[in-house]
Parts: C-alpha cells; structure tokens; sequence
C-alpha cells in the first residue's frame, strides 16, 4: 500500500517509526497540536492529484486522524468517494485501512479483559468538556462496562485519571484488577495489573492505555480475564 | 505464525477461510456452542505437548475466545504464563495475538464513526441476562457514545434490535445516522448508512455490526462521521 503512494503524510514520530519504508516519497510531517495543518496539507496533496497517505499508529479511526480527513472535506465541501467507486471520476477516493488499535494491542497483553461489553473513554479534555467525560466514566460504571482510558495523563493534565478512579470506586469493589499497558508492542513496553484502588500510584503518560475490569473481571497468575459468561451457563469440569 | 504451530482449533467456517494454509495439521473444528468443548480440546492439545492454534475471526479478544480460554485454565488451575516468559518451564505458554475487529473493519468502511467514545454491547443474551443489556444501552445513550452492536439478530433472537433502537431513540434524534456493516472484508460485504428511526427495517444478520452515532455524528455523502471536536477549537477555512 505505501509503495503506490506519492505522498506520506503523519505526526513526527511516527514518521521516523516507518522511515526505512518511505525513504524517497514526499513527506509532510508534523507535531503534536498541529493535526489540523498536517490534515489540511494532505487532503491538499491528494486534491493536486498526488496520491496521499496520512498515517496513524494502532487503528486511523479510533480517537485517531481519520475522523478529521472527513470533517475537513465536510467543511470545506470536497467531494469524496469510497475508494474503488466507479461514480464521478472529479471526486477524490478516500480509503481507511483499519488497523490493530491500542484497545486490542494491550488486552491482547493482559489476557482477556475484553470478552464483554466495554467503553473506551478518552481522559484528553482538550476538545472535550470534562464534564461530559465525567458523565461517560460515571455511566459505564453504573452500568458495569469494562471501561478502557485513552490519553490517561500528559504533562499538562495531571489530576484526571485520579478523579476517573474516584468515580469507578464508587461502583466497583477497590480489588478490581486494572490494566495498565504503556507502549504495547513497542520499545519500553510494559504490563502491570494493579488493584483499582491503587491506580493513581502507576506509572502512566500518553503512551498508556488503562482498562479497568467489571464486577466479573478477575486476576489469575499474571493475566486479567473477564468472562463471557460461559460457566455460568456450561459445566467446566474442575478437573483436568 | 501458524507455521511453526502442530495443532489448530477452531470454529468450523473459521476453519474452512484458511483451509489452505493449515492443510496437514491436526484440526480441531467444531461448531456454534461448542465453544466450551473446542477450547478445552485445544487446551488439552497444548497441554499435552503440542503446540496449538486456537483462531477466532477479527480480534479473539474481543468478545471471542481468548477470554474462554483463560476462563477455562483459571477453572481448572492450570499453570500459565506469558509466551517468552523465563519463568517455571513447566508452566503452559499463552500468547494472545490481537488483530482487526469487526468494530475496526465496520468503522473504516463507514468513514470514521469512531473518532470519539465509543461503548460496545452484545445483544446476545444467551450468556447475559437481558435487563443487564438493556442497562447498558440505557447508559451508553445517556452519555452520548457511540454505540456500537455486536451480535443484533439471530435467527432464533428477533426481538432485541428493535428494543435497543426505541431506547436509543429516547435519547438520540430519529435521523442520527447509523451504519450496518455485514460480513466486513468478507464475501458478501455490505455497508449501509440510515436514519436510527429505520434500523428496524435494516436487513441484519450475526455477521452485522451496527455503529449508532452521537449526538455530534453526521452523514456527509457516502460517509459517517463522528468529529473529535477539532472544529470546536481550531478553525477549519472553509475555502479550499
């Protein structure tokens, strides 16, 4: 796919991550907070005809740069197609080639946290208003979702995550296994399952993802599970 | 992957999608509830010596078999450990290697319906009391996420989309547009967008993923979109 592209367009780091596989195409990199400018500039190259690839760690579409292709073609009123459609030939193809996002890269670490219904809840309150977030983390642990954090803590938001914890307490016993996964499958990974309670003393930036577990949820050996359902419903024989 | 492996379990139509690449194998393949039976076989398998493969379609921790998998070794105590880990040699090797789900492959050919929070539900309620899944539902539309339905309809569960529709419809306008993805990157493949009022009219099936937008999701040409919120804070020019 990225050899039959022109154009290569995507945050610093992770253009640096593939730069052996793009080495010689035109590249357009950018830093944090200038995601709107890097869109721009890519949605630009493709509309001159030059063939564009914005790339994305873990999945495009999950709190990922894919949403915003689409809201600067709205706004801007480009007319764009689902690649490979035959209709107008003027109008740009757009594809999104879905990925392994971090929510499975990191339950894939822990076990199997995610084998019943969860919510993923980004902590960033840039673009969001905290009180809507608030909202998001009180009811999926009312109604006993396994709840996933993105964007946990950064520099400048600190007291956050503490906050969401306080909130999940209030539902779920304080021995609630919580994962955190910090870099999954990259340099610097690291695993850890902790007890909810203890969540604010770990150690976590923007690379982490945290899952904390519903009332089903448990710890066995280093793993965290939570269970479809099936020995509720199904004899497991204790027995080997 | 499934080269170095000597035995590979699995659902029987999962099975049957990469015949040509496990052919000589041991195969262990059965079919729908026999779930618990499958995974202790593979379990057995490993146990015993062999190296085994158990597949799942899209991401096997997503609601799929890994969670079985430790449910059953936790059931009956068996020793395990991280795969490439230098503990106890004696100790059984899990691995969990993640992949693309359907939630992620639905996504991407609908647009980007997951740029911000996000709660998967089951309707299946063979494993799950159903008051719970309406509880879920409940929250989720209360707290603007996305909504994203695995397992709608079956042809012995009828009722239940229709059911999470008129929940959602108390919270979310009738046009939020919501997209039906079938048999995603598969044979068969079908990608529609509708207005929630008309979900009940929608053809759906066991391979359907449903994504109900939020109060923020849009339809723009061929597309959904659920938007981060970039516009809120950076201006978009709206000239090209």
């Amino acid at each position: 796919m990225l050899k039959s592209v022109d154009t290569v367009a995507g945050y610093k780091t992770y253009i640096d991550l593939i730069y052996p596989l793009i080495e010689g195409k035109k590249i357009i990199r950018s830093g944090m907070t200038q995601e709107v400018q890097r869109v721009e500039s890519a949605i630009e190259a493709a509309c001159s005809g030059s063939s564009c690839a914005l790339i994305s760690s873990g999945d495009p579409g999950i709190y990922a740069m894919a949403g915003l292709v689409f809201e600067i073609c709205q706004t801007k009123e480009i007319e764009i197609v689902p690649s490979g459609s035959r209709s107008d030939k003027d109008a740009l193809q757009i594809e999104v080639i879905p990925g392994v996002p971090a929510v499975c890269a990191g339950a894939s670490l822990l076990g199997a946290p995610l084998t019943h219904d969860f919510a993923t809840i980004s902590l960033s309150d840039l673009l969001t208003p905290w009180e809507l977030i608030e909202k998001r983390i009180e009811a999926a642990a009312r109604a006993d979702f396994v709840v996933v954090i993105y964007n946990p803590k950064s520099k400048k938001r600190t007291w956050q995550l503490e906050k969401a914890q306080q909130i999940l307490l209030k539902y779920r016993d304080r021995n609630t296994p919580t994962g955190i996964v910090t870099s999954a499958m990259r340099q610097n990974q690291d695993v850890q399952i902790v007890a909810l309670e203890k969540l604010h003393e770990a150690d976590v930036n923007m690379q982490t993802t945290v899952f904390v577990g519903n009332s089903t949820s448990s710890r066995y050996l280093d793993f965290m599970i939570t269970p479809r359902g099936y020995s509720k419903k199904y004899k497991i024989n204790a027995n080997r």
